[in-house]
């Protein structure tokens, strides 16, 4: 079986794919969804002669060329490098439900995502908040979390793209449970006996209920909850002090209220090494922790590093399944 | 002329202090506030003799020494290590009050504050909020922000102890200006040509708005009454990858929307080297980035490189000044 990849349009992901290629450092089988005209385009931009076959899903692959799921959805003429377009944004999200739908019909082994630009998807699809909403929507689940790994701590996170006002709204028993709850699952998969800490949301964890109360009435009820479950978890934790903690050894996975309390430290510790993982779906689906990067693409400058990770732990998902 | 240190009663300040007479690492002249009886406690319970001699403020500084000003507040029996104590956090306010008493009479150079436990100190003070708040108040200054400064980094808070429900309502044009004006001024000081960024509130900075409107309505606008005024600043950008960016030189400081958003990412970067300044104070004001630490007082196993950074970066303000 394969892993397949969704490649965007405009930004970086063609040409990453084009590069992991010919690099030859993804070491399992894997096809792309998305456009022969977009690789075409690419491939002239770069300066590449990468063989690139179409074929069609359970067609066995090809040897010694990129396999194709082509959607035929562009022409060379739509593709404008960088900027924001309605088709590109459109077939961009085509090419992730093709590959979600294939996931789902077990035709293959897991997606790994190339990132969207939302405003361009916003063009056709006006309530599109992401990728990630689109595959859960289409898992029928909505139970998940987005979790941030990279190679010494991984971050799972209550709310991920809602303004800090309502993450603040979201910090309910109920949600902070299930989060702990898919963190703990999904560890005992890739970390067997990891530490699980459960971050407060106000700064030093509301010091007591001085300034915050939710960690008094939302967040430690979850944590109880949890322990109740056999879950060895630590929390709440004042924030600001929990990262360093944890990097120094002292948990492996920290629960994280909002999107920024876990994306501002484990980016800056390990961006080129961030991968995002969909925890609680039926499929298994990693991501880079990138975005469309619309400033340098099709220059041939991007950075691999994340999709090869993000390939790799899509992998380990896959075999231990 | 000296700096004066605030020394807490039952965390680990009193021993940082003992600590760092005896390190003799401290280059300049500098007399404590606190209590005779305290350091007595501590010289036993740490088996050192360091030597105090008391004065009183404006008498000559003794050379061989530690220069202590004694309230005489406490007594060895009310010394309770690591525990909070009413006597004890009524003490650590009074020393802080005497401390910025004697700087704004000029009898003093700066301020050097160790930590204060904010439970104890309420026990007898319920509105207090810290010794910031405390000290800025004795000023009568009502525009200043906690800066957290690492060697590489430095951050700003349009604000800090206060739930992260209402730092979101204190995200308004006004206050984010004073806040960069803050910053430009205390930067021109001891880092100039330093280049200013300016967070977003939001994940990603709330994508043109599709998460949050805080960018578009607050802080853009604080962004350009600064850039009229002549400072080059930059922002809003996105959280999440600005840390990293500023950490490879893309920008000195940044202004940051609320107390995690730079606690978190500087904590985990520089963590025995942080130093709180507070900025806007007519009197050099500058703090340990920790807490009282009661799990280790009077333990000997504090670390002091704090109150060493904390220490020279008010007598380098001291001597611009």
């Amino acid at each position: 079986m394969a892993i397949g990849i969704t490649m965007g349009a405009s930004g970086v992901g063609p040409e990453s794919l084009l590069r992991v290629f010919e690099l030859g450092v993804l070491n399992r089988p894997w096809l792309a969804f998305g456009d022969l005209a977009v690789l075409a385009f690419a491939k002239e931009k770069l300066g590449l002669n990468t063989p690139v076959c179409t074929i069609s899903l359970g067609d066995p692959l090809q040897n010694g060329t990129l396999n194709l799921v082509d959607l035929g959805l562009l022409q060379c003429s739509d593709i404008r490098p960088g900027e924001i377009s309605k088709e590109s944004g459109y077939a961009a999200v085509k090419y992730v439900e093709a590959a979600t739908q294939a996931a789902l019909e077990g035709k293959i082994d897991a997606v790994v995502t190339l990132p969207v630009n939302k405003e361009a998807s916003r063009m056709t699809f006006p309530e599109f908040q992401g990728h990630t909403e689109l595959i859960a929507d289409m898992c029928g689940v909505e139970d998940y979390t987005m979790m941030l790994a990279t190679p010494d701590l991984v971050a799972t996170h209550v709310s991920t793209h809602v303004s800090l006002r309502e993450a603040v709204d979201r910090v309910k028993t109920g949600r902070i449970l299930t989060v702990i709850c898919l963190t703990h699952e999904v560890l005992q998969r890739i970390r067997p006996r990891a530490r699980i800490a459960v971050a407060g949301l106000n700064p030093h964890a509301g010091e007591h209920g001085a300034f915050g109360r939710e960690e008094i009435e939302e967040i430690r009820p979850a944590v109880e909850a949890a322990l109740a479950d056999g879950i060895d978890v630590h929390g709440p934790l004042p924030p600001d002090t929990l990262f360093m903690q944890a990097v120094g050894g002292a948990y492996d996975a920290i629960v994280c209220m909002y999107h920024d309390q876990g994306h501002i430290p484990l980016k800056m510790r390990s961006f080129h090494e961030g991968v995002n993982v969909t925890v609680g779906l039926p499929i298994i689906r990693t991501s880079v922790d990138h975005g469309t990067a619309f400033d340098i693409a099709y220059q041939g400058t991007a950075s691999t590093g994340n999709l090869v990770r993000a390939f790799e732990l899509a992998a380990a998902m896959a075999e231990e399944k």
